[in-house]
């Protein structure tokens, strides 16, 4: 066996130009090494996206985002434009200054959520009306709002607004989203007006691969910064959600990121790195957290259960977080089973650590071209199906 | 005027044996300026303890309070010794390593609470019985037990069980606690056998000066390490609190160190120094917080009032700390009204901030007997009564 060595990458420029880098390729799998850079700092990719909606990670202060490497959060125009309000952010010289946190944003649209908490949204080809979920007040998005609100909030990356069905909607339900959601894209584009700002389409077409396809076809010649897919992890069977995944990324262009919103464990976090995704973001090792749930080095754990009572070992041997180097298992669930805030600050950094970490093994294992030894080490087998196949929904 | 010419200090011993020594006087109050050596370090009085019931400080992680300049942090015997429970502490070598915090730890007895959480309890000679509020189980404390439990947990200060009546509670028991507290007393300190622990004696007696007279005198003599005055802020006029504490501090023995449980306001923190306490408690800063409380050089405000909806300005503008420097009052707002942790984190931060600073700006003008002058510098006329006489219990 030759010995392994790592592809040399270009250190980050001084003062990066806004846009994507392929660094290096895994060469076995369709793993990609790149580097976002952004007004904020640059992104290591493959990257993970803690998830504050509101403008803030749950439990989290912002210095202890970058003590513990992330690179990039990921914030949501539907709820920071109901709360607080655009005005308030633009008040503050944008969403960066509002929460203190100095490295890269990226906002959703808001299109899952407009969806999601609206049953009764009105949607037409202008736009979406819909009822705020906090307090009944009626709003319109347009695909030009979207983009206007993001340019205030002053994000590095700004997604499209797009319709989204739910994963057992009638296919010719599906059809029109995909193409309303293509058309939408179109006028999102001529809408922005920032040159420090990326802007990525994301691409629908539910479960059906030939929407899919047509989707990617349309959205791709449009030029978009980056390309996210998205309409999956919304209650479908996981093994589907894998397989369109896997067909759907094969549609986006190797020069742009690619971000698959809103997943995934940390096992899936490694398929979809090997099958070239880029950007990731999901709630589940923040939610989880608050939940007590836990993922290790030895799978996952939940705190409250009695057998940590009186363990005073570290949650996770092999982790080097502030939470495993300081505290015992025995304390921490002390801690969670008295609703203590300090229980949802330490499995939060914990966790969030966790995902860090883990993709910043991956970004190594992909410069060395050992992403496949990489994952077995990790007790993902890139050749076998994924684990699990049952539905799993995640807020993205 | 003479220029103002500083006490100078002796240094901190750099391996003290427990104990208290009065390090300099105001002159003009009878405020002193002291210093309590601990097997975890020294705390330079007057200090405010921040309250740790359960092991740690509501929202806070143990290097915040550090860098808050905290020294010393109050937990409670009845509260760790039913949850986590004194095995779970003994196994981690005790509460320090448990939470983490490095500094100084005094834990109160918990007769407060056992007697405040417990109208059913039943009180004999030997002890009192009670019923834990969390799972209704039976629990038999007497004096000694309290003792033991609180040299399992090694901590720095440990109180001895004391019994507590009601603020509203009939002359003959009030003289009844009081004579029993004393009885308990001989025996707590007859159990101790812990060199590196210093244990405080309570002096009862309700609002009767007569009866706190009685209770001093037969503590004093006993010799313990400090002396508390208990039964204080328990829903009585605030006029009363003051007279009674006024009257009880004059009782207790010059070169030890003087604690008044439970209190107070950060005003009334000026006025009870200058009566010559030593040491305060008061879950006023943490609590305040998480309800949106705010305490600030121009007073308190609550955060939730819609005029902090845009104000881009911090909490205080005459304020240091990390939520002041990096955050506006509209920021803190957003996740105050959206329920975030980050709100609880960065309020309590404040408040403990302000409630810390307060005292090292008392430490100092007492170093350079100037303490009257500060506390008008503070808004508080040491010649005028308290400004509020209106009943405000404070859980201890």
């Amino acid at each position: 066996m030759s010995p392994v060595t790592a592809a040399v990458l270009p250190p980050p420029d001084a003062t990066p130009k806004p846009g994507f880098r392929v660094l290096s390729r895994d060469g076995d799998t369709s793993a990609r090494r790149g580097r976002l850079s952004t007004a904020h700092g640059t992104v290591e990719t493959p990257t993970f996206m803690p998830v504050g909606t509101l403008g803030t990670v749950k439990a989290m202060a912002p210095w202890e985002l970058e003590q513990l490497g992330a690179e990039i959060i990921l914030g949501n125009t539907y709820h920071l434009a109901l709360r607080p309000g655009a005005d308030i952010i633009a008040r503050h010289g944008g969403l960066h200054a509002f929460g203190g946190w100095r490295g890269a944003i990226l906002t959703d649209s808001g299109g899952f959520q407009i969806f999601s908490l609206n049953s009764l949204c009105r949607i037409d080809e202008d736009g979406v009306e819909f009822k705020s979920h906090l307090d009944g007040s009626r709003h319109f998005f347009r695909p030009e709002d979207v983009i206007a609100l993001q340019e205030t909030f002053g994000v590095d990356v700004a997604m499209v607004l797009d319709e989204c069905v739910a994963a057992d909607a009638q296919p010719d339900a599906v059809l029109r989203a995909m193409e309303r959601t293509t058309r939408w894209a179109r006028r999102a584009m001529d809408a922005r007006t920032r040159a420090d700002q990326q802007v990525f389409a994301i691409v629908q077409g539910g479960m059906d691969v030939a929407l899919r396809e047509r989707s990617a076809a349309d959205l791709v010649p449009m030029g978009f910064d980056g390309y996210a897919v998205g309409g999956l992890s919304v209650g479908e069977r996981r093994d589907l959600t894998h397989r369109v995944a896997h067909s759907t990324v094969q549609l986006l262009p190797e020069e742009r990121p690619r971000y698959l919103m809103g997943v995934g464990t940390p096992d899936e976090l490694v398929r979809f790195v090997a099958m070239g995704f880029d950007m990731f973001d999901c709630v589940m090792p923040t939610r989880n957290a608050r939940n007590g749930t836990v993922f290790t080095s030895q799978g996952k754990l939940a705190i409250r259960n009695a057998e940590h009572r009186d363990d005073t070992g570290p949650l996770d041997p092999e982790c080097a977080c502030v939470a495993c180097r300081q505290f015992s298992r025995s304390f921490i669930r002390h801690l969670f089973v008295s609703g203590e805030i300090l229980a949802a600050r330490l499995l939060t950094t914990h966790n969030l650590h966790f995902y860090l970490e883990r993709m910043a093994r991956l970004r190594r294992a992909i410069e060395r071209g050992t992403l496949r030894a990489e994952a077995a080490a990790m007790g993902v087998d890139l050749d076998a199906p994924p684990e699990s196949a049952s539905p799993q929904g995640e807020q993205r």
